[in-house]
């Protein structure tokens, strides 16, 4: 929140960096805000920035890495050789860690696995065993846990003896176990204020305590969190052994990431996230394997103008309203799309229900498309005033904007339906279908009434 | 997590509906999980819904509209009478309270208002003062607070007395004000656990606690908690009066909300959410006052190709590129627009650096537009076997993909800096121009090269 700073403060650090002075380094990050330091450090070179996570403390270069995001972080620790990316990692929660370590590759998640201390790498590796998306994925090993025959004068004293532990942890509940690992209740800390110092945690803690199965969804942990208004949910294996416990920020992360997700691969920004500290090549090449799948379809599509081209010879004015009507119905798609995109995120439509959707976008389609239709169809009569062309230029446009609204409405479902990403696919496929129809329409309704329109 | 429920449950909730049995209807709504009584609710007639709320208990149908996402919430409450809705609305918490009463009409607001009980009515209004992306607007008011010269028996007694009320709270922190009701220090309840019963609250509490201010964006706070893994944060105004408490969780949900507009808003969904279960006149009347700005811009790109009849006339061939060029340039540029929102949120660019932005989409338009170019060119010489049609073709691609591409890494920086939000602005912006730019690249180079195309 230091306003008065440079206007490039990483050329500042550059300068830092050459001194390799820790403790310089130290604090001048720190009198940075985090999303500056983030700005800052992504400023500097590759090898900038591995000498700065190198010479500085493990726990600051964490703090440097907890403020990037999951790609940025990936890029970071890469470059690093194992042991100094392992005494990092070994400093970030394990949750963090785990999304980290998933993303790299198996052969470096691996050494840097090796080089961590052994109790982190243990919890990290199980972590990985699970979709990031469940509970299992989610979950954090930052947890206490005490015996069902522990006593409160028991707790206090470890509580007292690790609370340089502890105090990173977000202790809001005490977990107890039976003989057999399983959760067996849950002990608020303000229920140990009155209690006497022997009483024994089965006399206290609340029994058949609310939790989740490693695989419940980030969903069904967002309803869980909205019904109840806990601090952190216990999870619990397949044994009902206690595993870990899901805390309502990372549930509220995962949404965050997965809205993000959906909004850049509907931008066409596939297979991770772009940053323009990345080189060159990479982003040029993750960007054109996008576009070379979509011009592969825009010139099937096109080839359906191809097929009519002695009525588009005939009829000149044809070629001015094909992009109009490609483009148009790409728009009115897409509202139908994000709509369904929308409902199946919130739970409120199921894949299956795909007729209900028909029947809702197909009258808005006919409103919408009349509405459009009647509009081009107005622009071409009074441009040429020939009555056919706008029948035909604003036909065309009404019918195929009723099937795109109506086919891009059931798309998301029809690819949920399939286990497809309906972020990924939907909008390439939704533009080729409504571009072929879109131009067949037009150009077979042209080819039909063409001594019409040539007379125009 | 009733998995036998059967498969139309709003056929059975619109049943027992009709016995008014407000016991069964509880029962009922229990068995089914949030996102099934929201989505079972959200089938119900808009009589049906307004005379469920109003046959259960306040604190039932709170829980039902919990589940809700703002929209739909409100579509609810606007129908229910003033005191019926102000029971109800009595239930949930503050800072959800300001969400739904900010997104009312200000004459329905208002009554609902004067319903309410007192104090609740006053913590609202409070909250609707503030900008709702900021700690103002983002706070709740039920946090506990003392003052500096309170005991420790005094809290104690207090927090045993209000167990009723408090529990509902997070309450994490205990705050303490000064005589001038500003932010004195925060307390743990930790802290309490081993304190002298007759000891001053002013004596154990962290004196200079961290704080934010009201006017704090959602940017600010999740750094704040990204840097300090607090449970929470008191927000202090102007006068450094404490006037409330901001939760890690309710920036996360701020951050969920904003990334869904920026997805629905360039997918050409703006206005606010739709469900399928408003009415039709409502969903198309949004729609298409999107798509009708749509196709004006779209009128005016196209003129372009009118200008050129001639050269199209002569060049026929071309007509089946004009769509083409006018769908990809889009894809790549939107491409560039996606990283650009994503950087600008994460603050890793500053709306006035578009010299850099302009320097890092360049190279990479280049590169994407020479392999776009030379796909198509190439496609347009075997087609016809003239390369002059394929340099042209390939060459306007290839020209128009940097262009679109550097457009539309500025403007979101552009649309920023002029206070214009990008997710509404960019796509329509970004088509027209490149979509003009396009067809004038084509069509401009194919009439210089008139006499060897119209020989191929």
């Amino acid at each position: 929140m230091n306003e008065q700073m440079t206007e490039r403060p990483w050329e500042t650090l550059s300068e830092i960096l050459k001194t390799s002075d820790t403790e310089e380094l130290r604090r001048y990050l720190e009198a940075l805000s985090p999303a500056e330091t983030a700005r800052t450090v992504s400023r500097l070179s590759s090898q900038e920035q591995s000498k700065l996570l190198m010479v500085l403390e493990p726990q600051d270069a964490a703090d440097v890495i907890e403020g990037f995001s999951d790609t940025q972080a990936i890029e970071l620790i890469e470059y690093l050789p194992a042991e100094n990316a392992a005494a990092i990692v070994d400093e970030i929660p394990s949750d963090r860690q785990a999304d980290l370590l998933a993303e790299l590759d198996e052969k470096d998640a691996e050494a840097i696995l090796k080089e961590m201390s052994p109790e982190e790498a243990d919890a990290v590796r199980h972590l990985l065993t699970y979709d990031p998306n469940t509970a299992g994925g989610l979950m954090i090993k930052e947890y206490v846990a005490y015996k069902e025959e522990d006593r409160v004068c028991d707790v206090l004293e470890d509580l007292e003896n690790n609370r340089g532990i502890y105090k990173d942890y977000h202790v809001q509940y005490l977990y107890v176990r039976d003989k057999e690992e399983r959760l067996a209740g849950v002990l608020r800390i303000h229920d140990l204020l009155y209690a006497p110092r022997d009483a024994l945690l089965n006399t206290l803690m609340i029994k058949d305590p609310l939790y989740v199965s490693v695989q419940a969804t980030v969903g069904k942990l967002r309803e869980f969190f909205s019904e109840h208004g806990l601090f952190g949910v216990p999870v619990v294996d397949t044994e009902s052994k206690l595993v870990g416990v899901v805390l309502p920020v990372a549930v509220e992360e995962a949404s965050v990431k997965r809205a993000n997700r959906q909004f850049l691969g509907l931008s066409g920004i596939v297979g991770g996230e772009e940053f323009r500290t990345m080189p060159l090549l990479v982003r040029s090449g993750r960007r054109f394997s996008w576009l070379s799948i979509n011009i592969v379809l825009n010139i099937i599509a096109a080839s359906v103008i191809a097929y009519y081209q002695d009525t588009l010879v005939a009829v000149i004015a044809l070629a001015v309203f094909l992009p109009m009507i490609s483009d148009m119905s790409g728009c009115s798609g897409n509202q139908a799309v994000a709509v369904s995109m929308r409902e199946l995120t919130l739970g409120l439509i199921r894949p299956k229900e795909i007729l209900r959707v028909i029947g809702k976008e197909l009258g808005l389609g006919a409103l919408n498309g009349l509405g459009l239709g009647l509009l081009l169809g107005g622009v071409a009569l009074l441009w040429k005033g020939n009555p056919f062309l706008g029948l035909v230029v604003g036909g065309a446009l009404m019918a195929n904007t009723m099937l795109a609204v109506t086919f891009g409405g059931v798309l998301p479902l029809a690819l949920k339906s399939v286990k497809l990403d309906p972020a990924l696919v939907s909008s390439p496929v939704l533009t080729t279908v409504t571009d072929m129809c879109g131009f067949f329409l037009v150009l077979s309704l042209a080819t039909a009434l063409l001594p019409r329109l040539a007379g125009g």
